[in-house]
């Protein structure tokens, strides 16, 4: 079978018991999905990324983008790829149906992404831009001509970019120096440059909107705008042009730009001096995906691992025939390492993706419950994205463990599934900031509110959990390090020493071991996939509390100087 | 001043204080050797990595080799740096005076080394092979035409080759089936294949010695004898051919040829049947060579990333210019994780190398003391080599993350350091490989001797360490804990679960753990290299035994079947 297809099994097994999608599909703004129609598209999905995307991945990853006088040229063969994807009405799947788009649940586009970013990261980051964009735009949805945009966005002939970073300004946003002026006809006029731009040009549509922060005044991020700024406008160009390609570690075959704005007309998106703000549901939802695309890679690269592994042999006797190497103990504990942070990382996307889910599900009477779930959604997601990138890369490199030798050459996609998956823990937020994002605005900025509302919904898991749970007793130890951690966070100063990271981290064994208690207890039949589940939780659950410990110590790590005294 | 040269100040910091060369200096064996021409050869390898080295490495990576029917073709100007490097006399460095050589300690060796593979990895591995080869020679140096070779290697007008790998056995050299047969009028003939041949072939050098190993008889690993394979034999090719060029994650300027042997003369080194353990001294001392890489490139890589947070301007209040990058707490926190790293694995590389040369200084009546030295040193050896080149991709990686999107980017090193190192936990024996060496043959073959000698060691050097030493506690804490999983490891049937890993995780906490009392203790002074030593064992040893606990718990990892039931 191939291995997309391989995947469908796990992922309705977490869509069901951790992305609680019955629950979702029975609100009635979901009225018109059901999950027939929902395994339909995970099974299309799965079909298009083995009939399209796998051997673009390999060749796309070789040959590359080009750059020349025209623009950018994706790889041969990425057009008719994004065609079909466009004819099977993919890029409409966010959207609601009066936006002209298919109105699935978040859980249910994350599942789609994952099939698509297992087999070719590169091309999925087309589809996340143009997924992602139409968040900017609802906040400015009767305004000439974002319906427009976004029935291009929905029918997929329009794609999109998110264009913050500029040379001197990457995780500082404050710096941002592209400016926007008024004209005195109205609208809008941008100059400047803008870095890191992934899809910031291609073949694979007419026309691209790029999201753009731009400088109306002074004074940091109070300064910011956000615009929309069309490549094309009035079938003329408008004044976007490439400077040059970025040669990167992986992720060849996805075009990050650098980009030039000349008199480039743009459309100012919901007020102005509200840029950050306005872009954030862009960016949270970019977020999200690169959650959802670090799970899509460990998955990926633990079924190639567990294929390889079942078939390889070596070892044994010598007169006798070689086994498997899947029957060597160290290449099973590799392959449950994998199985457990692929199967957790799934989870916390989707646990996170659900709680969207349930924001957008409460009735319009419902306002705090929906901004509860909204806030429980918030703080797990720099865990999840975080976490993903990070593990993700981790997997994919203990997949070339597995395979030796044979997983460093390009024999094989996992050295290339190491190297596209190694940015996610730098775009959309460094880790860095992430932790910051999730210490400073999540906990602290809301003085542990929802923080304890997530406690207690692991405390009344666990309560309810099964006592032979091998996660049972590490989830009751973990809990009561975290919450002496909390304490300590709360004392003066703690954020200028080193812990927020730490912290991050300690949070993310504390989620993935509730989620554990979840997957394990959730895993009971004798397939061969839900035996290996449980497997990987029994092992996940050696030593997790000791780590918890050591992260725990971190936290309190204090302010080191290493610039000159 | 150049990254290189900044090494020398931290190497010769290690020289002294772990690598005891001093004392060595001091031996007979070494009364040609003194501190001023150590210091002169440091010096001289440091320069000519700088001006030969850099460029070459960035370069190289782009272009790769190249096959066609002449042979490998090496990046353009590896050539001139190898005559530079040949002609300052470091390929003699490891022959003995009465061989040729300029026969300066392992210590010093390896120093050399770690000034050339911090600069170019892909480089170093052409001098390693040569280093190296002349252990499989030593045993037969009577032999004709073993001087002469040895003189080559001395000289480096011969390169050389380690060639065990083929498609069917991997780890498994029990399976090789090239072929060795001896001819009616004397002499042996080969003919097969072998896979994972660094510099299989080239163009620096007119001749390459390869060291093969062969089957002269049938029954795993006992039919096998090391020959070694000149490439070119009284002036003609002698049926050694490539097959193909591996297209690798990194290393791309080092060739990996699939290389074929038909009708070969081989040279038999030793007695027929004993191949493997005639290879010995030249695979122990590759695996010495994998755990100095690491150290070399973590090094290089907290270097470069010391360099660049220092000068990137980054965050802080908008109207205020930008503070450099390494004053935020979270980018100190990944710096002094990277200096604790690259400083242990230098250290932890060093203390090893230092075992080898007391062994070496034992005079002809001291056989039981030399002994002693060899077993801590082959103890040691498969941690060292396994953390190297672990942590080496660890701290390349997090270097790639302080550089944040531009570490992503081939503009700087960082990224193709991490690709370059990759392959040290693969080949000359996967990690997996080097824990079930040093858990079965090191620990439990040894009925644990060698380990409580360093036990005890480690123990006099705790007793002898200052109150305010911040490894101290941890230190104390972790002998404890290995003592108790040394009782669990002797239980029957341990070996068939999943434990050897951790337990040489946990070991190299441990050693680690150990390394930085000492280097803690020795870095007294004020200098910045000696603060951030300091500061940067501080902060490693926060949550160290806990981190220990966890391995600990996971050396008592079950045996997991994922097979088919």
């Amino acid at each position: 079978m191939s291995k997309v297809l391989a995947q469908l099994e796990s992922i309705k097994f977490h869509l069901q018991y951790v992305g609680q999608l019955d629950s979702t599909l029975n609100q009635s703004l979901y009225q018109h999905v059901d999950m027939g129609m929902v395994e339909m598209m995970l099974e299309q999905a799965a079909r298009f990324s083995d009939e399209f995307l796998l051997e673009l991945a390999e060749r796309g990853d070789r040959v590359g983008c080009s750059l020349d006088k025209g623009g950018v040229t994706l790889p041969a063969g990425t057009d008719q790829a994004y065609q079909a994807w466009c004819e099977l009405g993919f890029p409409a799947l966010s959207l609601s149906e009066s936006q002209g788009g298919l109105g699935v649940p978040l859980t249910v586009q994350l599942a789609v992404q994952e099939l698509i970013d297992g087999a070719n990261l590169a091309f999925g980051m087309l589809c996340i831009n143009q997924r992602c964009a139409t968040k900017a735009l609802l906040g400015a949805v009767s305004q000439e001509p974002v319906e427009q945009w976004l029935a291009g966005l929905a029918d997929g002939s329009l794609a999109a970019t998110i264009a913050i970073s500029e040379p001197q300004a990457g995780s500082d946003v404050g710096r941002i120096a592209t400016r926007a002026t008024s004209s005195p006809e109205g609208g809008w006029t941008l100059n400047g440059s803008k870095i890191w731009i992934s899809y910031g040009d291609h073949d694979a549509t007419d026309n691209i909107l790029h999201l753009v922060l731009a400088r109306t005044a002074g004074g940091g991020t109070r300064g910011l705008s956000l615009f929309a700024v069309p490549k094309r406008l009035d079938d003329e160009d408008n004044g976007v042009s490439v400077l040059r390609l970025e040669e990167k570690m992986g992720l060849h075959a996805s075009p990050t730009c650098v980009l030039a704005l000349e008199n480039t007309r743009g459309y100012l998106i919901g007020e102005e001096g509200r840029g950050l703000v306005n872009l954030f549901p862009m960016m949270n939802a970019m977020r999200q995906a690169v959650a959802t695309q670090g799970a899509a890679v460990a998955n990926a690269a633990t079924l190639q691992a567990l294929d390889y592994a079942g078939t390889r042999p070596q070892g044994g006797r010598a007169d006798a025939p070689a086994r498997p190497i899947i029957e060597h103990a160290d290449v099973s504990r590799m392959l449950l390492e994998m199985t457990a942070k692929s199967e957790l990382l799934r989870a916390l996307s989707l646990r996170t993706a659900s709680y969207e889910d349930r924001a957008a599900c409460c009735e319009d009477d419902d306002a705090d419950n929906a901004r509860d779930w909204q806030q429980l959604a918030g703080l797990l997601l720099p865990v999840a994205k975080t976490l993903s990138a990070e593990w993700g890369f981790e997997v994919a490199n203990q997949g070339i463990q597995v395979l030796g030798g044979y997983g460093y050459t390009s024999d094989y996609p996992m050295e290339r599934m190491a190297r596209d998956v190694r940015v996610g823990s730098i775009y959309e937020g460094t880790s860095g900031i992430q932790a910051l994002d999730f210490a400073h605005r999540k906990l602290l900025g809301d003085q542990l509110g929802a923080m304890q509302r997530l406690l207690a919904l692991i405390e009344a898991d666990l309560a309810g959990s099964q006592a032979d749970n091998p996660l049972r007793a590490p989830l009751e130890q973990i809990l009561s390090i975290y919450r002496e951690v909390l304490r300590c966070i709360q004392q003066p100063d703690w954020l200028a020493g080193g812990g927020a990271y730490p912290l991050l981290r300690l949070s993310g064994v504390l989620l993935c071991c509730w989620n554990g208690v979840t997957l394990y207890q959730a895993a009971h039949d004798d397939s061969e996939y839900q035996r290996r589940v449980r497997q990987a939780m029994d092992l996940f659950s050696v030593g997790l509390a000791a780590e918890a410990e050591s992260w725990a110590a971190k936290v309190s790590l204090k302010r080191y100087s290493l610039s000159a005294q």
